[in-house]
């Protein structure tokens, strides 16, 4: 099992979340790449640190909003969002060269990851800038989303993540934000989720029933109070459970 | 010999300069990286109709300040500079990469070209910035200056561009912006200067005396008004005087 | 009858439409405000430039994206767009302040102006930032819009505008600018339904029929070729037609 | 006495200091205007928070270079910088005009307090704007610098300012940042100078000298660990030796 985490996203002066913490914790590292959060020197450094620890770089894209952290929704059209992938793949791609690695896959963040669940032009976007850049890149995306349908039928391959502190609804998607019980609060219970979707490829839903959920990579949030410690648990129990942690890609 | 000019230095609905009409003349388009001018949708269709034509791309690369367009100098420590060069040099290769090509050289643009002519920080960040990405890589920057002996003693290329409607001191150094006579002004007056430097080695100064000018490549300015008609000019001397026109990189 | 354009759209470095061409030719300006376009230095000598010919200043509010220009869709919530048009509000204002006048009234540009059509939350923004920072500022806006709606409701007064250069259907609208005839072409036609706009208060709609259109203000297009003719011909064929010009605010 | 600090000094979802403890401690808040760090949602929350106390609010006017937090020199010239100020001025404004208020002084940040220490023309921008935009409004700048001067010469009203956690050396001047015992680290000492500086008008410089230091304002700084307990001892002392605490402006 791989357990990745939004890294890399201060800016200037401004820090968010413990990129040293986790990167002792994780195996695939969502690196932010200047446009919603980040800079060239913070890339520079969690590039170091992952490629010191063999921990995965992937490329976390978003809009060009640093005022709104990427969050808002931007109606992009399909050249400016393609183009600015590209250029985001890149410029990360850069850093990891430094430590004689690799961008090792792509994931969208924010309103982008939300986006393209649903929106076929942003979708086909980042299809198109991962297939000009490097076909074999993988995307880490929603599962059942626009892009992962788009994505394989483009011949990418496509990984699929849980979030072990989210709530599941019975068909296997998720509680919306929005809802009271979006979130799995306790940390020993997230960590006991996050042992069943890689020992058993299940989740508990809300009304208690067993549903599938295959995934190669588990989501662990960066930026929230108690990240780390939250961080610590999960990989402790994957740990006993006996289950291997490695990068996906 | 080589013919460099300034490409993509537009930024979203704002164009600068005629790029379609320049790829069309010169050997050589260094392309704004999107730190003080340019996007990633310009960078795109430049090193697209680059590639298409064969001219080499080069990494104009620049302060972060879209503002000032990157001519106010800037008190950037080395790594800062680093890393803000290494980001800009990773973006651009990406869409090279688009074209089956690369980012073959690096020139600093505006307030960076001048400091790194004696600012031993920020030339070392480009000597660094180079260095760690790709050593192969060629500098094109003011001969004798700061960054040209660092590059030198790093053991990477340094390439000397002469500037045909620029005049020079007897000691063979350009008369600065400032003074009244900076610019040589008729455009058949400059493109007999390219000749002569490229047939010649040589530059006439103002003081009349004949001065060594080994070079290969000149720069063309691409955002006055007449850059084009100036850029033909040149061009077709240099064709009439049999000089091949070749990227030097 | 009023003659309004966009103004001081340029930023930095780069430069667009004619804004001494249009001073000349107006009686109200929408400046830009440096979120979507515009910078002080533009905003500076826009506000100096419309004190001395006595055309008013309007803010022309848009969403803090340069790259686009202001016209793509972006998500706000009602209390970031609040602050963002106070702020721009503000800032106008120090340069009006300069020449001993004030900003006039507000019209929110590109998305932003599309948006407040519709959304609630983004149109209750703007009523709440006028409300605030001065409720005798006049709204230019889509007549019949919620934005409209809005500020009447707080009592704000509302200018409606009219559109010499678009084709209007039998109900008032304008003809969606994705269709083929969303334009009007010819100058003089052009100038033609400018003074009918404002002698008989009514446009001659896409089927031949004469429909209301009671406005204020007459917008001209300042980005386009054939800008600044267009205006002149309108200016002219409003004064030939003995139109008295003067802002509305 | 006045006791200032930094306030709003976030930018987007980052946060930097602690605004809210610091406002119910100060006298004076030096609000960032969202050149170097602020955006509008802070400004409103600070001036809201600010009005709500009797805080004053004075413009925190810093270069336009978010990625340097405005600690990077930049070689402005006159106009740009008075315009940048103008529209950090007017902007600020705005938001202290919803609550009936208004910004009450100036007070350059980073590398622009610096540079005006002995930079002429960007000096003279600041008092260039200021006159322009409010004569009335009082400049708190470092005294014996080259805009306490030329403001002075210009009829503006100056405000000295004292550094209870500075070292200064007999010549009434501070100890560099880059030396050793640049700052009094002891929060119990930092407070009895501060003291010394209400009641006494004087300083005890690295020499064991007691020096003059004749200011309105005491600086406190809000972005360090123990910023708070800091503010809140010198505060307690002060008040404990009967100083009055109230704006100086």
């Amino acid at each position: 099992m791989d357990l990745n985490a939004d890294l890399g996203e201060g800016f200037g002066i401004w820090r968010l979340g413990d990129d040293e913490a986790l990167l002792g914790l994780i195996t695939s590292a969502n690196v932010a790449c200047g446009f919603h959060g980040g800079d060239p020197a913070t890339m520079h450094r969690v590039c170091e640190g992952a490629a010191r620890r063999g921990v995965a770089v992937g490329a976390q894209v978003g809009y060009r909003d640093l005022a709104g952290f990427g969050r808002r929704a931007i109606a992009y059209d399909f050249a400016e969002l393609r183009d600015e992938t590209i250029y985001q793949l890149g410029a990360l791609d850069a850093f990891c060269r430094l430590f004689r690695t690799r961008v090792r896959y792509l994931k969208p963040h924010g309103a982008l990851y939300h986006a393209v669940s649903c929106d076929e032009a942003q979708a086909a976007a980042l299809v198109a800038a991962v297939s000009g850049y490097d076909y074999e890149l993988p995307l880490l995306c929603p599962p059942g989303s626009v892009l992962a349908q788009l994505a394989v039928g483009a011949g990418l391959r496509v990984v699929a993540e849980g979030f072990a502190d989210r709530n599941y609804r019975p068909n296997g998607s998720l509680v919306p934000r929005s809802a009271a019980n979006a979130l799995v609060t306790g940390p020993e219970q997230v960590a006991e989720r996050a042992v069943r979707m890689a020992t058993e490829g299940t989740v508990v839903a809300v009304d208690g029933s067993v549903v599938p959920c295959q995934v190669e990579s588990i989501c662990l949030h960066g930026d929230t109070p108690g990240a780390v410690r939250s961080a610590e648990l999960v990989r402790a129990a994957l740990i006993a459970a006996n289950v291997p942690l490695t990068p996906f890609a």
